[in-house]
C-alpha cells in the first residue's frame, strides 16, 4: 500500500509549494519544481518564465480560442502542446529515479497510471492568498484579488484542457486541505504522516 | 483557533456517516444525524423517510423543474422548502448546545457564520463505494453505479439550489479525505487529531 510519489496541486498563494518542498524535505525525498522547468528550458530552448506561464496556465481569453481554431495555424496553442508533450516526458523521467514529491504541473493525472501516488491539493481561503501573495511577489497593478482570480481561472482551464478531469474538485484527490484555516505546518504534517504510515 | 463543531459532508457510499460517529465517540461529544430527522418528524407530522429522502435529495428531474416553475403550485417543492426552514432550525437549536458532530443536510452552510464550524468532506471511488452500498443496503433492480451516480446527482442539485455554492469542491471544505484510498480508521484519526490540536 505504500506510495511511491507524491503529487501537489494548489492554488496560486496557498503556499502548497512551500508545503510541498517541507514533506519532501521531513521525508528525506527529492521534490521536483524548479527542475521541471529547469528541464523543459534546457530541451526546447524556451526560457524559464515563458515555461513557467505556459505549463501551467492557459491565457483562456486568447490560448484557449486558439487552441480551437480550425485553422490550427496558431502558434501559441502548438507551443503549449509541444510543451506539454516535453513536460510529460520529463516528470516520468523524474518519477523513474524513485519516491519524491512534485508540485503542481498536472503530474498527478501524468502519473497516475504508472505509480502508486498520494494525489494532495492544498488551497485556502481569499484573505490568506491575498496576503500570500503581497508578502512573497508583492503589489502590482492589478489587485491581489483579480491576480487570484486571473491565475485560478487559467490553471483550471489548462488542467480541464490537457487532463479532461475538474481541478480543485475534492474527488479528484486522497486529500485536500485549507492551509490559511489549519496552517502549512499542520498540513505538511498530515501529509508526512499519511505517507509515512502507508510505508510500514 | 478552537473548533465548536465538525460537520461531515460525504458522498453517499463513502462509510462518511460512520466516520463521523466514531470522531464523534472519541472526542466525547455528541453526533447529530437520526436525531435530526426524528426531530423535523415530529415537528412536520411527515415520515423519517420521506424526510431523508427530501432532507438533502433534490430529485433533479421533477422536483428542480418545479421549484422554478412559475405557477407557484407545486407542493412537492413547497414541502421541500418548507422542510428546509425547519431543518434549519433543528440544526440551530442542536448546535447550541455545544461541541457536536452533524451529518450531511448541508450543516456547513447553516452553522458557518455563527459557529466555528471544522468542515469535512469524505469521498471514495466509485468501485469503494459500490462494494460499500451492496454490503450495507444489499442488491436493488438498478446498479450500484447507477444509483450512486443519481444519489450524487441529487445531493449536489440540493445543495447548490439552497446554499448557491458547490458541494463536493475542495475550497468548500477544511479538509476532504478519500476513505477508500485511506482507510476510514485513518480519516477518524485525522480529523480527531485536527480538532483535538485546535482546542489546546
Amino acid at each position: 500500500m505504500s506510495y511511491q510519489i507524491i503529487t501537489i496541486s494548489r492554488e496560486f498563494g496557498s503556499g502548497g509549494r512551500t508545503i510541498g518542498r517541507e514533506v519532501a524535505e521531513r521525508l528525506g525525498i527529492p521534490c521536483y519544481d524548479q527542475e521541471i522547468i529547469e528541464k523543459i528550458a534546457e530541451e526546447s530552448g524556451f526560457s524559464k518564465e515563458y515555461i513557467e506561464d505556459k505549463g501551467e496556465y492557459a491565457n483562456h481569453k486568447s490560448w484557449f480560442a486558439n487552441a480551437f481554431a480550425s485553422s490550427g495555424t496558431s502558434h501559441s496553442a502548438s507551443n503549449q502542446d509541444y510543451l506539454w508533450v516535453l513536460q510529460r516526458r520529463v516528470i516520468c523521467d523524474l518519477a523513474s529515479k524513485g519516491p519524491c514529491v512534485i508540485i503542481g504541473r498536472c503530474a498527478d493525472y501524468i502519473l497516475e497510471k504508472d505509480y502508486k501516488c498520494l494525489k494532495v491539493f492544498i488551497h485556502a481561503d481569499m484573505e490568506k492568498r491575498k496576503q500570500h501573495i503581497l508578502e512573497h511577489y508583492g503589489e502590482r497593478k492589478e489587485s491581489p484579488e483579480k491576480r487570484l482570480k486571473d491565475k485560478d481561472k487559467k490553471r483550471e482551464t489548462y488542467y480541464k484542457y490537457y487532463t479532461d478531469t475538474e481541478w480543485g474538485v475534492a474527488k479528484n484527490y486522497h486529500i485536500s486541505l485549507d492551509s490559511g484555516a489549519l496552517g502549512a505546518e499542520r498540513c505538511v504534517e498530515i501529509i508526512t504522516e499519511i505517507y509515512k504510515q502507508a510505508q510500514e
